[in-house]
């Protein structure tokens, strides 16, 4: 008779690059996917390369069905790209962690392998829910120490000056959970409406955080992913108008 | 004072059946339930024996009465078959685990069992749920290598050919944990409409499955049980197109 | 920086009895709390001392306040008593676990201090819920063991004879994870309507019990406390008689 | 490969004071904020010093953000001031555990720091609902011990005399587990409508304490709470009342 008992992470470790003063930049699933879209593109302008990944028993219990017929359990991922400015590891994946428990455990999973790789400054990724449409999306910005804060604000990342706000998921725990072991942090949250993945959010995030981390990267996908987006959401708000006018010629025929 | 920790599964041996290359059949209670009605079809024709019994407080805290009123714990439960063309341990039982966290840690644990067999080649059998009647039900694939898929093809085995499904549970799990462990595997699932059990989309999925084991089974069973669901739904159907043919001829009479 | 584990429950010996052969008795609340009912009515008949109390996280997070003014934290409890036909050790208690996980570790708990304790056979008692009223409530059985079965059914318990029901919480799971230890018992429940707490039911099943331990106890206060439910019920018919009479009186006046 | 387990709670000690007799007293978020107020008037107006924070998986995953625009992760804190009638520990906190296991972990913790420092008596402050609105409320009381009750009694406490009210949270748990370590404790409860946080309530709860402690505090600024509250409350009920009076008013005219 044996007795099991569950393990709620698995960190897969591909390879173990040595970086010099890594910075951790997260980008999960979230409103409006920006931060997700943001660590994506990071990912692939920087050439990033995954060196690990995170298995859950707090992600759903599922994989994927690739085009192939191949399959891939969900997980989470972690990419490294160095750059004479600094190196970055980038978090992102499929899902967050369910449950709050989760969250906690898979943050502090995060934090102990970028503890040990030398991280001391983190970069989360998110959107900011507005609950209406933006055109010139601003980035929200929260920070670990008020010289951050500072810093943060010459780029133009804009703070609410009142108390009471929260920032949930991986997005706050990574820096709050990050800051009892001493770790720096900011949350770089671009303005979206929340219903439709949102790459002009994305940008924005990306034109901040690329200002901190002192590089430059192309930005020509992110700005080709948000003219598509704006032209399906325009065919069908153009959709929508044309159905609003022909019912008001319909009820008008049937008044008259 | 004593302090008691949850213990999360169970594993019973009964005995340790010595293997040859054995490959591992899941079929647990599902969509349809496809997957098991499959997996006992495989036990009854193949006389496999039971080897080991999991229990899981993941499942149900519930007995089950027998008809002599004896009863039985909920579990899952381990068969094994010695063939010449390769041995075959099959996973079947009463439920799959109820949260995602048990999910997990079943699939770890047949995994554990697994490997200490010496399995590196694992089948998952479900159903692929349709919500619609299917009269020939075809047999959905995934696999964890591009070659299976080719094999699977030969076979008539049908694949999506695009990305984002997702099999969700023992099926999935078992092949995408499995392959952290560098097990091959396929997942079978047969058309079925989801709305009742159906023995003839798990006929299907049994074909397939005993063409890539090299082995030949009997479907005679699994013949009668389809005809006898097509009895039954057939006789609903007459009874449900009898009302609706009264019920207007009474709509009629009220009218006239 | 400390870190805290949860534990899952904390099981406290007031003393510990050397007990002769001791069967276990379990009557924890339930459907019409007729395992409850019966297993305090045992306690109170016997003068059964209380030896050993389980507290758990799995119980809501609660205390009761007494008359007195003073507290109680929510916990199940152990009694002992000493007779010539076989030593009794009773379980009851405020709650049964309220998830699955929390069923399971209670059970084993409860059962490791059993064991520890010599116990060989278990005893569960329930209420078997009919969602109607019930004059003459049978006493509906089931068992690890065909001749457990066979002796129950001489002392007039009632099997059903057909496979597929199920027992769920303490009542089931004892005996069934009891079977795993090599420990045998019966599950005795009276059939109860489920919508009021049952003392008819309870004194049913109690006479069942005290024929299977050879004790002999008074049956009055549960005769009582049956009398004063009948009493309550009785008149709350009346009053719904009365009430359906002065309505059907006022529509006849209405339409009048 | 790691694996990771899931840690329940972490604590952070700012530093280790050496107190005589220290006291407990815990005043976290529930009904009306009344335990909370109470508490955080008592940190205050003692001048309290935090010694210690409480993270735990079971808070909410989430930062609060300051008005500066910095971080901070939510969590339970504990307090010292040394008095010569006896030091005193405050505990509060931004949550209560969110679930029942998570409950009884926190009061286990929280327990764990008291008796490292030498706590015997534990007041555990908050509200008591009652679903309309009270001018005067009282305090009513339970306790771990008759002569506790006697004591509270003579400081106008009220006990209910009946068996089976229940407190529910850290206010009834740390007094039932600290039972279990030999610890003496009284909850006062101010009694609340338990719709708007009532530093009303608050003040009549510190009355209560501070006399059992033979501390005095200012209620100055628990009044000017109050006071508030009750011209916020005025001016709801005024602009209600104005506005039942024109509709009434509307009504009229249209039905003239």
């Amino acid at each position: 008779m044996e007795k099991i008992e569950i393990r709620d992470a698995t960190v897969v470790y591909l390879k173990k690059p040595r970086l010099k003063n890594p910075v951790l930049v997260e980008g999960l699933p979230g409103v409006g996917n920006v931060g997700k879209l943001a660590a994506e593109h990071l990912i692939d302008e920087l050439k990033a390369k995954k060196f690990l990944e995170i298995y859950s028993s707090d992600f759903p219990p599922q994989v994927f069905v690739n085009a192939d017929g191949t399959i891939k359990l969900v997980k989470n991922e972690m990419y490294y790209a160095k750059r004479k400015s600094g190196d970055i590891i980038i978090l992102t994946g499929d899902f967050q962690g369910m449950s709050s428990r989760g969250q906690y455990m898979l943050a502090e999973a995060v934090l102990d392998i970028a503890e040990s790789m030398g991280v001391e400054m983190i970069y989360t990724l998110g959107g900011y829910g507005l609950g209406m449409e933006v055109e010139h999306p601003r980035v929200i910005g929260a920070a670990t120490h008020p010289e951050i804060v500072k810093t943060l604000e010459k780029h133009g990342v804009v703070f609410k000056g009142e108390e009471g706000g929260g920032i949930i998921g991986a997005s706050g725990l990574l820096l709050g959970l990050g800051m009892l072991r001493g770790m720096r942090g900011a949350c770089l949250m671009g303005e979206t409406s929340g219903y439709i993945v949102d790459p002009n959010s994305a940008r924005e995030v990306i034109k901040v955080l690329t200002k901190m981390l002192k590089i430059r990267i192309s930005l020509a996908s992110l700005d080709e992913k948000a003219d598509e987006v704006k032209r399906i959401t325009d065919r069908i708000k153009s959709i929508e108008k044309s159905m609003i006018e022909k019912k008001s010629g319909e009820d008008l025929r049937y008044i008259g």
